[in-house]
């Protein structure tokens, strides 16, 4: 019997990696996130990946290229790990926990209710047994602390002498390995320790090179007395070890409870913004409230699963596959204005911490229609970085408006391969629809005035500065990659053409009707725009270029969609999948091979611009030529066949996506988790299960659910109201819910 | 008045770079090139390039990527410098030349008839005068050795002490810089040095990574009695010194001659083949006959003119730069067949000292021509890399046949920019077509059998694999990168498909004809060549896309030239040329502009397939969006301006040919002259201006002498026999001549 809301080791296969456990187990709440790893990891002599990170703390390196070229990214930025507060082992005689002796009866799980991971098991060390039970939580409520409780029962016939020893340094890492694999992290930097205090563990790490720092410190409690303690400082290592001994009666517990404070990075010269004293201070609060804080957590998350949950009666697993989603996928948001979502959450370094498209059209749906608050701070990201698009897009020769970076943490152009990166453009316009999307959902008119108008008119002007009228006053865009990085600079991707052509309208519509409205002149006066610009921008839009093969009936996704060489793949190797790291980009490029949904992702968002039956035949063409080798991918295909009525094909997409890192279906879930599906799952559910279109008179739902399902369940929040949406196979219903 | 043999220093403005005038003066045999720079120079303060190069002796590099994926190429291959013979001071009581002192009177010439480098001035030091004058040369005689004769005379009134010191050593060499000019070298290694003589200069350089190893030795004598000798090595430079001090009576003539041995390069495990005993008898050999070296030079250079001379009459400027890029021309070839020409020659390390398409399509025409033994040798070193160029194509894929290194000395690709790199799969082709135009030219029976016919057939076999017959039967390659680099990753791109086309068609024909033949069934047969495969590459040949535009009248560089953003030329700033280094590469792909001639030199190749009104059309079509960025172009647009009736195009065309480096034309003539160019220069004075084709029925000349010209004369070699081509304004003679 499967609990929906647990996720525990022994339910899945014992040869699953040990990375896969600290990734599916990782604790996060945005500012920091830290791999489910074993406490006593550090001792062992195994090579684990313990990764904490902090959201935006990255060190950045400069690029080396085979062959370099104007304009290209000049600099790496990469996630960076930041001290393990997790570290800490049992000493008995000359026995040590992680090196010595066994581990017996070992359950790990993480409760998605609580939002805990927690562990028991027995250690078995020279003829005695210790009980150890150990429960963390990264806090919602305080974004800064990690708590760890660990209880230690004396299972052997005699008192034993015990010593308890917690640590706080840098963690001790596998060395790099030298990867073909692009999305892997590149760079892990030299940073800089400083002990900043005798009596108790903080510590600050500094970059190098993007010259953050970050202070971390930690404090620890042995309840009840008779326990003597020790504080150290290992300089080899630049690691503070406490050690607490006691002597632990038969059946006796002793409960060790450690707080760890994980800051906000700062520039260097700006760092200890917070005083030791007052680290100190929210420390020993933190202790003082331990158990408090744990109920905190689990309110708090009682009150997310109501907002943010989907209930779905009828299939356990998938139940519980969706919940581990929506859990890590809460888990994975920067709710600071000045961070975002990174491509593996915080639970791994994979493509370097830096944040993607994936944020705007993946995950923000879940945000903006569940926690709009976290949303906005999503997007307001993207308002912050705006100089660094503006700068990139006078570097690359556009006269107006924003280039944002494909990938990139302070901003920055971060991609080091353009043609799947820079050449990347729809992002301008994936930022456009998200900020739409979220205005038209809440209405929020402050943060339209002070960020959702600008990102719409930059966006925009950046469309009509790259792309061109021809001599039928039809709009081009030549020379990009669309989603679908199996096939690079090309011309009128169908999908990037369609986020344009939605950008452009989108900016006209908005600038349009601010145009006379008091408060905004400043604006657009500060933004230079003029009149002339708007129907620029329209003549663009109702103008662009939208491919169709007439013959064959078909929306192409390029103009050179049906000249490439045709590859049947069902004559490829399974082995040889994903194709990147089988065949050089030459010979992938130049076949009709899709990486992932393109077209179909266009169609999606857009489903009242093509006819049903339009939208059946393309679906059923790309589906054909997709191997689904990004993780982006299945949630779009499971999506479409929901409204297109190929049930037979929803369901199996929706299993792969809510069971994608739960059954390793990647095969690098142990890199962290794939985030943007996460955020695919929830659009399964209800863009595509549920069939919700949001059309101008209001909300629709226009339900596909499996037969196997009885009952799916969700709550909305949609212009400051909330409801809650319950679907049957006999029923839909809709009620209103006080907030 | 122009001495059309001579290029002296002053007839050059006296803000020249002095880079420059090191690359003019370079001399070279094939085997090994040394720049033009002053013999003291590493006495001076002043940053020089003195670089000495034996061809192929080159350090290789892992490649490190902004962001890796798979079969890209793995390492850098870049030229390596090798110890420096021509490193000599006078030292007149503390004054040492180059250091100290003034510099008067300086004459610097190359002397094209001899091919020499010589030098006079006056060196004024502690108010003493002594005149001093050098000449060089690099033997064609025996490629080994490099001759260097000082001749010293005291201009003042007293006898004078006066130190001679000559060394070899290492090069001093700028440091490097961090460029974003892609042609330039990346990587100068750390070569290691041993000193392998006691009693004279005799230095070992290996490589480390490709570990190569190279034996430069050096002998001096000082002529007459009186002069005291001493031999010392200085450890922290790994240099050699030689010292001569003797007193220089007034208007007394010293004279001091140096023999260089630059040996052969081979593998560190074999190294030292010539004993140190031998090498020494060749170097004093060469001093006992130093003057005959010279006059040796001169007949083997008079050789040279009577058989690869142009006679230009009518522009003595034009003629000098002719002569001056035929010598240079001559110069760069390598001979051994293992060694191939350099993009630079041996005049610099841009371009890392690759092997590019260049020798096949723009010079070895002039050797097959007129020195087909030299064009064998190139030829061969395509035929020695081919299990490299193999396994490339197994690696990438492609079931069969080769796949030739865009780029490369060893036969490794080493193109670390893929999409202008091993993309360009055209070098197949164009290794194919110089093939069968050395044969075809030659009969050269012995070498169609040993090299050629395996060419052929491996390099047809490329294209049947790597492209595809559509649903119509016609033959498609697609993701492909054409000479115009400006656009990447192209389908059907008509320069690409044509040499396809050919090299498939001369496979068919030649295997074809040698099937039943005796002595080829073995070669057949290792290359498990089938009938079938026959039928295979002639129907592709037959069918293969060539790209036409019906309405426009127009062929087509590729399936999306017409797409792309239109891009006015003329309104680009002057100093945004070379576009590649102001604009992002997204940005130049995303535009209608050409970087070279690339349809236009398909249709040089093969006038005959597309009528002359066509070519008219696109000619001019082409011109208006080439932007020459590429030192290949001029010449094809030269010639073919020449062809098609447009004199006036022709000759400004021309003149940038024929005066590209002499003038600077592209700004870094001081990296290294432009080997290519150079071989354009003859193909626009024989295939432009002498219009010269060669059909089935024999050779035909359609002259389109500009009128500023009376003549132009020339040898040729046809099937054994050599032609003298005379064109006047008049008239053409063609006589038969003894060789």
């Amino acid at each position: 019997m499967i609990d929906k809301f647990l996720i525990q080791q022994q339910d899945f296969p014992i040869e699953r990696d040990p990375g896969f456990f600290e990734t599916i187990f990782a604790l996060s709440n945005g500012h920091f996130g830290t791999r489910g790893s074993r406490e006593e990891a550090a001792f062992s002599h195994e090579l684990v990946d313990e990764g904490t990170f902090i959201n935006g703390f990255y060190e950045s390196e400069l690029i080396t290229y085979g062959e370099t070229a104007f304009g290209y990214a000049k600099e790496h930025q990469t996630i960076q790990r930041v001290p393990n507060g997790k570290m800490q082992t049992l000493i008995y005689r000359d026995q040590v926990l992680g090196r010595d002796g066994e581990i017996l009866e070992e359950e790990r799980k993480l409760d998605l209710k609580k939002a805990t991971y927690e562990r028991t098991f027995i250690w078995l060390a020279a003829g005695v047994k210790v009980r150890i039970e150990t429960r963390r939580m990264a806090s919602f409520e305080d974004p800064h602390l990690l708590l760890i409780e660990t209880k230690l029962t004396n299972l052997s016939q005699a008192a034993e002498p015990l010593q308890f020893k917690t640590c706080l340094g840098p963690e001790k890492t596998e060395a790099d390995q030298v990867s073909d694999d692009p999305r892997k992290a590149q760079a892990r930097g030299n940073l800089h320790y400083e002990k900043l205090s005798e009596h108790f563990p903080l510590l600050e790490t500094q970059t190098n090179r993007s010259r953050l720092a970050v202070v971390v410190g930690k404090k620890t409690t042995v309840k009840d007395e008779a326990t003597e303690k020790q504080l150290t400082f290992d300089e080899a290592n630049q690691t503070y070890e406490e050690t607490f001994s006691f002597s632990l009666k038969p059946e006796e517990t002793k409960v060790c409870q450690s707080a760890i404070y994980y800051g906000d990075f700062a520039p260097v010269t700006a760092h200890q913004a917070v005083s030791p004293a007052e680290i100190e201070k929210q420390l020993n609060q933190a202790l003082n409230r331990f158990d408090n804080g744990f109920e905190e957590q689990a309110a708090h998350m009682s009150r997310f699963w109501e907002a943010s949950g989907i209930e779905l009666t009828g299939d356990d697993q998938l139940a519980q596959g969706l919940n581990f989603n929506l859990f890590h996928l809460y888990q994975a948001a920067g709710r600071d204005g000045q961070t975002n979502i990174a491509a593996k959450g915080l639970t791994g370094d994979g493509y370097e911490g830096h944040f993607f498209w994936d944020t705007e059209m993946y995950m923000l749906p879940f945000f903006i229609y569940t926690q709009p608050e976290i949303a906005r701070q999503l997007l307001k990201y993207r308002h912050t970085i705006l100089p660094q698009a503006r700068e990139r897009a006078r570097e690359l020769s556009i006269e107006k408006g924003a280039w944002f970076a494909w990938r990139t943490i302070n901003g920055h152009e971060a991609s080091a391969y353009y043609p799947a990166g820079t050449a990347q453009v729809h992002i301008n316009g994936d930022i456009a629809y998200a900020t739409q999307l979220y205005y038209e959902t809440t209405k929020d008119e402050t943060f339209m005035k002070a960020y959702g108008l600008e990102l719409l008119i930059e966006t925009a002007r950046f469309w009509t500065s790259f792309g061109f009228f021809d001599e039928q006053d039809a709009f081009h865009i030549t020379g990009v990659t669309g989603p679908d990085e199996y096939t690079v600079l090309v011309n009128n991707n169908y999908y990037t053409n369609r986020m344009a052509k939605n950008n452009l309208e989108a900016a006209f519509q908005y600038a349009d009707k601010y145009w006379q409205q008091d408060g905004y002149q400043a604006l657009f006066d500060h933004l230079e725009v003029k009149e002339e610009e708007l129907a620029a921008w329209k003549k663009a839009a109702v103008n662009m270029k939208l491919l169709y093969d007439p013959d064959l009936k078909l929306t192409l996704q390029d103009e050179a969609a049906l000249e490439r060489k045709p590859w049947d793949l069902t004559t490829i190797p399974k082995e040889n999948f994903p194709l990147l790291l089988h065949y050089h980009p030459v010979i992938i490029y130049q076949h009709q091979v899709s990486k992932q949904a393109d077209t179909i992702l266009a169609e999606y968002l857009f489903p009242d611009t093509v006819s049903i039956e339009q939208q059946r035949r393309d679906y059923l063409y790309y589906e054909k030529i997709t191997t689904h080798d990004s993780s982006l991918s299945r949630s779009i295909f499971g999506i479409m066949a929901s409204r297109l009525g190929f049930q037979e094909k929803a369901y199996p997409y929706f299993n792969s996506t809510a069971l994608m890192d739960l059954t390793d279906l990647q095969g690098n879930t142990k890199d962290g988790i794939h985030a943007a599906n996460l955020g695919g799952t929830w659009l399964s559910m209800v863009y595509g299960f549920a069939g919700m279109t949001v059309k101008e008179d209001g909300i629709h739902f226009e339900p596909h659910l499996p037969e196997q399902w009885e009952k799916l369940a969700f709550s909305i929040q949609y212009r400051q109201e909330r409801f809650k949406v319950t679907i049957t196979q006999e029923d839909v219903t809709v009620e209103k819910i006080n907030k």
